[in-house]
């Protein structure tokens, strides 16, 4: 059989010298140096040396001189040790002697530089997007993703779960976010809907008696979308029976350890178990990133008394230690006073603490405690000589949460959050309802077949803003990485659920009858978990941007800005699908 | 950890005899025996028996007595060696003595026994699907269907493909099948397509420079579903660059192959690479059926010319032989008449020639023909003593394809057609173009961009209805397991396509514009084919039914009747996304 080519652009080293081979690829650089011309070849493997001389064969030289940019061709030649070797590229040592060269196609000029590093803005490499996916710092981040598949599919697989398909045309549910919607056209004036999550259908397999399901699947959710989401995107789905939620805990700490061993040689710690309670005390945060300490400790009672009217107002007054840092100056504290007034933090000022090397304290409150006052903060606060302690106040809840991000500020200012420490995490034991205001009735939190923890299972009727939910997210430094629920398979409980929701019967029916009536014929106990996997690609690429992860996303308005969707679509097929009315003549 | 089970319904066998366990699942039957009580506990991996014995503790076992079908329950007892035993299922060695029963859930009276051998008929298993799948016979569908999943990544992967999601929201194309679409919100007017397969993104990556993609896709068409047709089906998706049809051909020979062995234990042999023309021509079909020969043979001129009017009218006179059937019936031959004139067959009729053991000749026509004249036509066909020749005349492409159809049936009435044989074979070398006499002009048989085969690029211009496309289907046993093509990557080439086939420049542009834009770029050569993954798992599985390897299928007005989607939706969403214009009040 006749091959393109021998080898690729990235695997060539000096064990194949002088060994005759054919490449294929495309021109990135194309060097004219008078005698010699050197062409970088490049496929996604890697991008090696060509050389043309003009001494040896002028009419193969000149060829080679013609060569633009992006030009795809095949050449045959042999490989030379390189006199000037570029040990930052594998085969930096190496370059081939071409002595024949096919084009195989031509290209246009590319509207930007097509290399790790480019001239090309967001907005011309999304438009290009097949071109920007040519940069192997690019293309690189599909090879992660692939390898993340492949490592879920294989640890699932040998651990007894089915991938098994749910469908993507089903039917439009009224609660969580918007649905897309598709018309039928068989089915006049009916719509299905795409999945926002495989959930029913997984909770009916369940039932159904496959007690250890996966799915890698597509989901969609029609939202106003922000820089990290996308209106379709991909989770890593399970669900399992006859398990309590330490059985899931385990399965998807050993999924997870897997993943970092197998992809990034990471061993992870075990993983920390923390309750949401003590996640919002400690870093005001249900995602805490706990790769540094730097927890928040309540000095309300340290401050408030003393006649400091902003302090004795506020419900709550909170203090962070940054250690080694009563250097900052005031420039950098009144930076940081207004990081925390930005309207996305909204706290109203920012107090600090200064306690020097020397034992002095100096804050930005003098005026009205004594230094014996604020010692008493510090040591409460647990701050150490040669740090710098910040103080918010205000409602609990709002502090908590501008305090959260303080926290993080200080934690990048400070260098702490090592990208190469992963601090994995399940939060536990959280709120199983929330008080609406606007409907003045309780909420799911997550969705209503979430179960209560055992312990607090007789607490529902009377005190539902106390139950702690049985559902647990994965965290790892600060970004949620997945998350799931033990679900409610009784009944009774069902009911009582509902009732604390304030649903009546008919509206639990009309809402929640159908998967109500399958769970009537032997549900199993179970629960499960979805991963972000974009997030988790994101997450192993060492960036924040799932766009990156996603081979053709969409912008910030749901548009895929390359094939131009969505688009206008003429007359005819709309009256097909009874989307048109027929004026009337 | 506490857990709900020590092992499953489908594992224990003697080596456990004496041994505690803890088992879950569901009561498929109970039958009250009077001092014992035995019941039958299912979940996915088989079933168990369990024994209750009222003189040892008649309290549980009254409590046994109690369960009905398709509680889910959870015991624990010894394993104990059966007395009698049942060799057909594999725990059928022992049996459960229970000393604890847990009921997990009750369950109401199902609507069909949930067992093996079922009463319930197709519409009720469907609606009721998530207890149909409790069936040990539906839910091994899903088994095979993940182990297919997983050998195909395991294969692909390990030969260096990496697996690419492309976007599920795309935009609509003119040609083709119907798409399915999806009203934009954010964008007023526009709507999204769901893809009826990536080709277009697939094409793009190569353009990229992935030079070996795959994904296991969903793919939606919007079409009148027929029996073995949904609206969601899910594909092997494949592409390769700097490849030649063998390099391919070669690949995925190898991944049949891989699949064949590691899911079945088969070994199959090397892959039969047959032209089209030779297909028709000895089959009368693009996907014959080789695990019996029975060949169509071409007879018109032994028949031709006699005086027998209805053959000699007609374009084209062809038989087929089958051996050792001379003893056929004349109601056995009457039955195969009315078979080929059925209307999805239509022929007019049918001759059969007897060709006896003591060399005797009894034909249909044997008024029109001699013994001498028949025997020069069963010389021709390769008839033996003791065959029946059946014949068929008319025009040749109508002929061949009712010809096709007997021969099958013949295979069947034969018992040739072996379910444990597989005859896998590549057809290449398909027509690129067939007339269309509606618009006047030439189709292209697959899509525009399928190339022609290396030795017929000259002839696109002068002579297009006999350029061979570089096209090629996989066939097994006489259903298309797959198909693709190597691409046109050569911008002149695709222009004398697009002239053959009648596009003007704008109307190529148009319609194919942003492809080929993207190909002046630098396409790299490439090609490469596309699995109906449903077809394959039912085709593993023995079957025709791809309904029966889909979990939650629909029916044939594209309903899922379990879910009953679609739907109607209320007027505000339908307002939000702009589908209703707002009444004047």
């Amino acid at each position: 059989m006749l091959n393109y080519r021998s080898h690729n652009c990235g695997e060539l080293s000096p064990k194949e010298v002088n060994k005759k081979v054919k490449l294929c690829g495309w021109v990135q650089r194309n060097r004219d140096l008078g005698g010699m011309t050197f062409i970088d070849l490049r496929d996604r493997y890697g991008v090696t040396q060509l050389v043309f001389n003009m001494d040896t064969d002028s009419e193969l030289c000149e060829q080679a001189r013609q060569l633009g940019r992006e030009y795809v061709v095949q050449v045959e030649g042999e490989v030379k040790e390189r006199s000037n070797k570029n040990l930052k590229i594998p085969t930096g040592e190496i370059e081939i002697i071409v002595s024949e060269l096919t084009v195989l196609n031509s290209a246009i000029v590319p509207p930007f530089i097509v290399e790790d590093e480019t001239d090309g803005g967001e907005d011309l490499r999304m438009k290009y997007r097949y071109l920007d996916l040519r940069r192997n710092v690019v293309s690189q981040n599909f090879v992660l993703r692939h390898q993340l598949a492949q490592e879920t599919r294989k640890y699932l697989d040998s651990s007894g779960f089915l991938e098994i398909e749910t469908p993507v045309l089903i039917k439009s549910t009224p609660e969580g976010a918007r649905d897309f919607i598709v018309p039928s056209r068989m089915n006049a004036g009916q719509f299905y809907a795409l999945p926002q999550s495989p959930q029913t259908f997984k909770q009916l397999l369940m039932v159904s008696g496959f007690d250890k399901y996966f799915q890698i699947v597509k989901c969609f959710r029609d939202e106003d979308l922000r820089a990290d989401r996308q209106p379709e995107f991909t989770q890593i789905d399970c669900e399992m029976s006859f398990v309590t939620r330490d059985n899931i805990l385990e399965t998807f700490e050993g999924l997870t350890k897997h993943l970092f061993k197998k992809v990034k040689n990471v061993e992870l710690p075990n993983f920390e178990v923390m309750t949401y309670a003590h996640a919002m005390e400690n870093y005001g945060n249900d995602k805490p990133d706990v790769r540094f300490d730097m927890k928040i400790k309540d000095v309300s009672a340290e401050f408030k008394g003393k006649g400091f009217k902003v302090f004795d107002d506020s419900e709550f007054v909170c203090a962070i230690v940054a250690e080694n840092s009563a250097g900052y100056t005031r420039k950098q504290t009144d930076a940081l006073i207004e990081f925390v007034k930005r309207p996305q933090i909204g706290a109203k000022g920012m107090v600090y603490i200064k306690y020097n090397e020397d034992g002095s304290i100096k804050s930005s409150v003098d005026k009205f405690y004594s230094q014996d006052d604020l010692l008493k903060v510090l040591e409460k606060a647990g701050a150490e000589k040669n740090s710098l302690t910040l103080v918010l106040s205000g409602d609990k809840d709002h502090t908590l949460a501008a305090m959260s991000e303080l926290r993080l500020e200080m934690g990048s200012q400070l260098n702490l959050k090592d990208s190469e420490t992963y601090c994995p995490m399940w939060i536990v034991d959280f709120p199983l309802v929330e008080w609406d205001e606007d409907s003045q009735r309780w909420h799911a939190m997550h969705h209503p077949f979430t179960s209560p923890i055992p312990e607090h299972m007789n607490m529902l009727q009377d005190n539902p803003g106390e139950v702690c939910a049985n559902a647990y997210d994965l965290v790892i430094n600060g970004v949620e990485i997945g998350g799931g629920s033990i679900r409610i398979h009784d009944k009774e409980l069902q009911k009582q659920m509902f009732k604390a929701l304030g649903f009546t019967d008919e509206e639990a029916q009309e809402q929640f009858g159908f998967l109500m009536h399958a769970f009537e014929y032997g549900a199993p106990p179970h629960g499960g978990i979805a991963f972000g996997f974009d997030r988790l690609c994101a997450m192993f690429g060492g960036t924040d941007s799932i766009r990156d992860y996603i081979a053709f996303p969409k912008n910030n308005s749901g548009r895929d800005v390359m094939i131009d969707a969505p688009a206008t679509l003429n007359n005819e097929i709309l009256e097909e699908l009874h989307l048109l009315k027929k004026e009337p003549i």
